[in-house]
């Protein structure tokens, strides 16, 4: 996605080989008319009407999740990364090892809002290792839900995560795929 | 705002006096639909042209402030709560105490996000004792920036915040505030 790409470039700046800071835009401030943008280009390519429900996890894939549904029309579920005491005690969870945090946590979402009978695309941020998509993926599993893709906005090509998906079988979609920083220059992958 | 309170009597959940369980539009599964609703009305009750920038805090107010910021036309910026690898060092911080989940913590904006120009409207999906509009408000006043008001999604009007803040002379805008629950039913304020 051209219009993304170009954000990145003008505004991501990098961090040694593999940190990616996009806040002006993504993960801190939030740009809403690009989000409503990159909405767009995730119906285009996720043009499936068996689509029941947008799965994401707090707190970036929120307002990514939140504004693409708006073009699909159909609830979003983010999965919380704490338990807290308004949380229904009647959850799916799953483990998320961090590599930017540094830390393993809890995913949980209620099972009032996934069913076998949803057909789920995954939306988030970023795909790096595909931790915390897989946290998503158990949790689909757990409810007999079916997986319909996964939508990204950032993937670090570099990483695992995209390619161990892929292999999977998964359809995944993602609007800029990094191939590498070369002396603090992003080159995307075509 | 009527779609709101019909929604709140038909799907809200109260646990004893105070808690009110919505995440079945609001906190976990979100209805980007009544999400742009919202939007429309914060808009009508905060007109101001002077407003630059929203101001919300992860999670659930991140939705609630991207859909609106298609209204507005202002960046979204959000308060993060935990300290990440990825986060700037430049940063204001505050120290907000959330009832709901019995633990003190700290919020944090990137000073490359704020400053003494903005004119920042807050938006949060609850206010209760307020304690996390006081952590946004804190770091506002550090900025040096201006409060051109307080949008609410929810108003528990039987705890402190909402009038707090209005003594204090801020225009707190409420879409629904809750007077109190009578043997589990909801009653809102006129």
């Amino acid at each position: 996605m051209e219009l993304l790409k170009q954000r990145i470039l003008e505004e991501g700046r990098t961090v040694g080989d593999e940190i990616l800071k996009v806040d002006s835009f993504l993960n801190h401030q939030i740009d809403a008319n690009l989000f409503r943008e990159m909405g767009h280009e995730f119906r285009k390519r996720f043009p499936s009407e068996k689509i029941t429900k947008i799965l994401t996890i707090e707190a970036s894939g929120i307002a990514v999740a939140t504004v693409a549904a708006l073009e699909f029309q159909v609830p979003v579920v983010f999965a919380k990364k704490t338990q807290s005491r308004n949380l229904d005690k009647s959850i799916y969870t799953s483990k998320v090892h961090s590599f930017t945090k540094g830390i393993t946590y809890d995913v949980m979402v209620s099972k009032r809002y996934l069913s076998k009978n949803d057909h789920v695309l995954i939306l988030d941020d970023f795909l790096a290792n595909g931790k915390a998509v897989e946290g998503l993926l158990d949790i689909i599993k757990q409810a007999g839900a079916s997986v319909e893709g996964i939508g990204i906005v950032i993937e670090k090509g570099f990483q695992i995560g995209g390619k161990m998906l892929r292999e999977k079988g998964y359809h995944v979609e993602s609007l800029a795929i990094i191939d590498r920083f070369i002396d603090g220059k992003i080159r995307f992958m075509e």
